[in-house]
């Protein structure tokens, strides 16, 4: 979906790495996460600064490979290495579906997924994921657990302009954001945690030490200057605006295709948002979140095996601790992509109605 | 200690990348390893074929963030995942200290470290690891427990011609390797993986992508174009020689230096190696390892605080399992930082001497 924009903005974001550059394992061997590219560092505070939406002061930068390794290395850093049992993760439904896989992969001593934090009722200290806003259904989000003992760690990979309105700057302890949703380089497995305890950082480098020694140089270098054009995009809009201008106009468009497809089908339902102020954009819209989290509607208790008879690929609700009358399909593709899926979502009314008739039963 | 070659290499080693290329997170949607640059994976073969240390037909490769990386790939890849009891990994001591840290950091249930494999009696199935030429002394090794039910897992990050006299290519069932040993870019955090068992790749490539949902695209890119930089040289050397004559030179250079400083000295030894002939390098040397494993000696108990004291900073051999009275040093600094290395070594039994008269006892 972001291509376009990149394509435009042609050389400035081009980055040339000459052969003999960035050899050595350090970044910065001086500096608390030592592998952290200093210019890069320098233009995540410049980002967060020109687009309002985290505080940066008084907080250390780790980088990661990708927000899953910060979100690894947060667990690391927030686990007693001493505790007779595992900490507890937990996190509302629907939870973003690789929480529960990524916590329990190594069945770790450290800490374990403790599912829906709705019903989370153990004795003890626990890690409340926050995701704001959330993956899958889009929805701003606040701590749920009414409980002491909790650490609270804030997802804010899709807190940007072009998905939600930036109400104000998040001022958490532990905030985790992603090049992939800011600025659409998935590719580069760029991701940065904010962190105010000088502990919790430093066990955070520990971990992405002991993981993979350190990030990519080459991707932390090209993270640089694309968020350098991101920003320059801010203060110097082209014809497609900035960067978050171009990717809200798209967004918005995506969301009217999708909701005029669901409607048009009349199988489906979708959240609803109400509309917000952003501080950034200077207008209130309502949230176009990166997924469409579309819920079937009775009597259909497979969404993702109806779409999938249906040729659309999606992933099923109980992946992300709800049921699997609801599926999240993303809404980043490229425009082709997206268009094949909006018509097939349009269609299925109909084309199901047939073959209900042929088969006398439907495809449940 | 690579970058004059690099340097020298000039345009022809530089990577240039857009602002809009390889955003997605797949590079081979349909391929097993669906996040492998298959450029890069070229680039591997073609390197492997050119220097014949290892063998690619009938190979599954997994790229990683670098070879660290792909170690707990194996872990999780070997692992049982009902297991009652974890999997027991070990390695002939000295072994690279690394991995009891890695292995044991996040109290897996799957696996856990249980030290040097010269020792292990535990029954059942069980890891070992095979690092070789050895990190941290250099030799080259074999399989050393003597029982049944164990997988070997082959490091061979060390094994090329700069280092080593290629004897054969490596025929193993799971072999790592790395760019930031042979190529000298630890900055990329590049490594592979050839696979021989489908269902182990499968594993390794399902753990990198809960990991870090895939490996940088960018220093996949720009480790292909290094790659092809190393196979030109191969065949058309420069003033410089290929990059393994380049290396090899100056590793034969800095291992003299090395052991007149500790002849000089007096104080220690290093390891005797016996020459072997290189089928690359179509000649016969003795291993000059990437590490000097140096011994004090009697009645010396502490080498990393004596060398310290001495201004030089090494890592202790109670890190890679066994006495303190070795010490790890890198052979691979910049010149300049080798050169200091050596100077403070080789003087350092006259200021000693000075010292023990002064204080009437030694440092110990």
């Amino acid at each position: 979906m972001y291509e376009r924009f990149w394509q435009q903005a042609g050389d400035k974001s081009t980055i040339v790495i000459p052969g003999w550059q960035s050899m050595s394992y350090f970044s910065d061997a001086g500096s608390l996460c030592w592998f952290l590219e200093p210019e890069f560092a320098k233009e995540i505070i410049r980002l967060h600064k020109t687009v309002g939406n985290a505080v940066t002061e008084d907080r250390y930068i780790v980088v990661g490979t990708g927000s899953t390794q910060l979100y690894q290395a947060v667990l690391y850093a927030l686990s007693p290495q001493d505790a007779v049992e595992p900490l507890s993760v937990v996190s509302a439904a629907p939870y973003y579906s690789s929480y529960p896989l990524i916590t329990d992969c190594l069945k770790s001593g450290l800490y374990k997924w403790a599912g829906d934090a709705r019903s989370f009722n153990e004795e003890g200290p626990f890690i409340e994921l926050v995701t704001s806003p959330n993956n899958p259904d889009g929805y701003v989000r606040q701590s749920v657990v009414n409980k002491s003992g909790g650490i609270l760690v804030h997802d804010l990979a899709y807190y940007w302009p072009q998905y939600t309105p930036i109400a104000s700057a998040a001022n958490h302890d532990i905030m985790l954001f992603t090049v992939s949703k800011s600025t659409g380089h998935a590719g580069m497995r760029i991701g940065w945690a904010l962190v105010k305890d000088v502990e919790v950082a430093k066990k955070m480098v520990k971990f992405v030490e002991l993981n993979t020694i350190g990030v990519s140089k080459d991707s932390q270098l090209r993270a640089a200057k694309v968020l350098q054009v991101v920003i320059h995009s801010c203060q110097y809009p082209t014809s497609l605006g900035s960067l978050f201008d171009f990717a809200a106009h798209l967004m918005e468009e995506r969301w009217k295709l999708l909701r005029a497809a669901v409607r048009q089908s009349g199988l489906f339902t979708l959240p609803e948002f109400s509309p917000g102020s952003c501080s950034f954009l200077n207008r209130s819209f309502a949230p176009q979140p990166a997924f469409a989290w579309l819920k079937c509607q009775e009597p259909m208790e497979d969404c993702e095996g109806f779409l999938r008879s249906n040729n659309i690929i999606t992933r099923s609700g109980k992946h992300f601790g709800v049921s699997p009358q609801y599926v999240r399909i993303s809404m980043l593709d490229r425009d082709e992509n997206f268009h094949i899926f909006v018509e097939r979502l349009s269609t299925i009314h109909l084309r199901q109605s047939v073959q209900v008739e042929e088969t006398d039963g439907g495809i449940e």
